[in-house]
């Protein structure tokens, strides 16, 4: 007899992830799915070749069938109807130095000035705005500073969407975004659009999606950013096809964004994943959050920057509030082997690993990143964090894991959210 | 302009959950989705409404629709095909003491006799086995006493097949089983069917599925105790439609279950979720895995009784290893006010809403279910529970998150690995 082989059925769905509830809608064990949908698979498959070209093109068509498993037939159907529309360009391949007989091999990529949408970012006293292109590049920025602390929340959707106005203003009508991405520091409800708690902003709870795309007539999304740069994570050829990850962004705070069955994950409540606030120790350090022990209260920037002005001579700053220059003069005490600093980034180490460790338990992932503008430290974190994993969960459960670090620039969490933007449009 | 919503692709695929290579499989963005593969959403639509008749059956076909989001047609369709099949049966509805006029109302219900499975569970010293129907229901049991610590890995695949062809050697060639699941205490690889540790065997890493499969000719699938357990949950008609919350197995370890986006979810590496090793304290209490401070070292039967032991007259036993009756005698000692017993469920009460809490914060699930043998004493640990969770976590990250008590018996394994089975099957 011949054993069942499990069967398939799951497609793309990135989109889902941040509209109104549709994270449910799409995993209500693919409810809406109707006999009739070809027209959805299709759509689904798009999406396929769409986000493989964004990320690997240019490429030839044949090499790309076999990677997604579409069949050539359908990667050429797929294809031309992109060419068509505009959305797709073919480019000549590269020569290799071999006189090749017969026609030129070409490739095919997206089209960069076809389609665009606008990442912004919100952060202490700055908004960000961001052009993103079809292949997902930053092409425009404009800064605007603010006093985002004193604004009511009503003053934060007019301050946004008149910057968003004025940026559009400006832009070509070929230009015009199709979708708007807000990244915001804190907590967020991804399925509302709604900012639980950002360090940026003084009230709580204060929703953004319904009213911007009331203002602005173009879908808007808004994501933690940690979610985003897991997006720009997941935007490398290397992660791409990985399904089952999580990135840990260390900076200020520290956040996670966890891909799970191929598509970020932000639970049910919108809120996952809030890796900085999982525990290290009850009665531990104290947290900004309120509560102690949490795993940012040693290793976020004003963690280690607070208890190294314990033991080390610090510039008379506000310790709570180190700026970048603070940091790397921290990681340059380090790099000349100043005990105390050492001592301080491998504990933060320790506690990341312990941190890690619980998340390994649980979630028997592939692989972990860390990035963000904490990994500037990453040499003098590593050996903590593996002694931290180690010390915590035996090897059968940390399996295979792979710790990995992936460098950190300003611009990675404008392009996590212009890929999210992007997922609107597709 | 209108606001493009996210539509949606994803269908139902349990069953990819302990394929070999499946979950991969099946969820890299959806990649073997064909454009002509409309036979694969019409057995997406089937298992869907096999899914719903066997939780919630008998119902009418009219009502199956809404909730399914399948049109009538559909709906007729399948089951129409399920009732030539023989696996579907019609059944008047009970009357409803309105005389009614016009046809009497028929409910279909899936018929019961038609297709078997098997749900091993295997514990120390015990084989169980269970024939399945095709509800999900317990139809017989056998329950072999045997050594299984004194078994090697050659020894155990033996006695599990010979145990097995015993027991389908005596039933009637109508009830032959189409697959059988296996539940394991420990630590379980659900891609590779490979029992990693488990507190019944001596050995580590053994490979059971592959080579039960080759014996016994039907699909063999092994999963951990705690994943059957949050199946079994599944199965009642309340969570069903619930699509991410964690079930908490507590008993002589602490295990977890996880239904991530409508499906169970086993990570990357197939081990997940191993809540009872994520940890309350670097350096707490020494936990049965060589670790110390996890969750499980507080919380599971054999460290209460442990400390109970420490504080408490208790019988002369091997306190590392309390029957349920030694169990029992510890909820009645905190029933009776001993201020002592009271103090330790209380404190293994805060220790799991510290652990919840961590999950909370990763996961932002809907709901965190607790059951397993260690509910008996869940009046005295549930104010502790609340009283960790709100310690640990701020009350934004918490959000509406509930947490509720599902009763134990000690067929819900069993009814979760034949309910696992049955997935193979439809």
């Amino acid at each position: 007899m011949s054993l069942r082989k499990s069967s398939l059925y799951c497609a793309a769905n990135l989109s889902a992830f941040y509209g109104p509830g549709a994270l449910n809608r799409a995993t209500v064990k693919g409810s809406s799915l109707k006999t009739s949908d070809t027209e959805q698979i299709r759509l689904a498959n798009r999406k396929l070749v769409v986000d493989y070209l964004r990320v690997h093109g240019p490429v030839a068509r044949v090499d790309m069938g076999p990677v997604l498993k579409l069949s050539p037939a359908t990667v050429t159907s797929i294809t031309s109807d992109l060419q068509k529309e505009g959305l797709l360009v073919e480019v000549p391949a590269p020569s290799d130095n071999v006189v090749s007989r017969g026609r030129p091999r070409v490739l095919i990529d997206l089209a960069v000035d076809t389609q665009f949408v606008i990442g912004v970012k919100l952060s202490i006293n700055e908004i960000r705005l961001m052009l993103g292109n079809q292949k997902g590049s930053i092409v425009k920025t404009e800064v605007i500073e603010l006093q985002t602390l004193a604004l009511s929340r009503e003053g934060l959707t007019e301050a946004l969407c008149s910057a968003l106005r004025m940026f559009i203003a400006k832009l070509p009508v070929s230009q015009k975004p199709k979708a708007v991405g807000l990244a915001v520091q804190g907590v967020v409800n991804g399925h509302q659009g709604e900012v639980v708690w950002s360090p940026a902003l003084a009230d709580k709870h204060i929703e953004l999606k319904a009213p911007m795309q009331h203002e602005l007539n173009v879908p808007v999304l808004v994501a933690n950013d940690a979610n985003c740069l897991a997006m720009a994570v997941r935007q490398q050829p290397k992660y791409q096809q990985l399904t089952d990850f999580a990135v840990v962004m260390l900076g200020y705070g520290v956040g996670m964004g966890m891909v799970v069955r191929g598509e970020l994950y932000a639970g049910h409540h919108g809120a996952a994943a809030e890796f900085g606030h999982t525990k290290y120790s009850p009665d531990g350090a104290q947290c900004l959050c309120g509560k102690r022990g949490c795993i940012e209260a040693y290793v976020g920037d004003y963690a280690l920057y607070r208890d190294a002005a314990a033991v080390v001579r610090l510039p008379q700053d506000d310790h709570l509030h180190p700026n970048e220059d603070r940091m790397m003069e921290l990681v340059e005490l380090a790099d000349r082997n100043d005990a105390a600093v050492l001592d301080l980034f491998e504990r933060a180490g320790r506690v990341l690993g312990y941190g890690v460790a619980n998340y390994i338990a649980l979630m028997s992932p592939e692989t972990i990143v860390f990035s963000g503008p904490g990994i500037r430290a990453y040499r003098h974190l590593e050996a903590g964090i593996r002694q931290g994993l180690s010390s915590a969960l035996v090897s059968e459960l940390i399996c295979e894991t792979s710790l990995e670090a992936v460098p950190w620039d300003d611009d990675m969490t404008g392009l996590g959210v212009i890929a999210l933007a992007l997922q609107e449009v597709d």
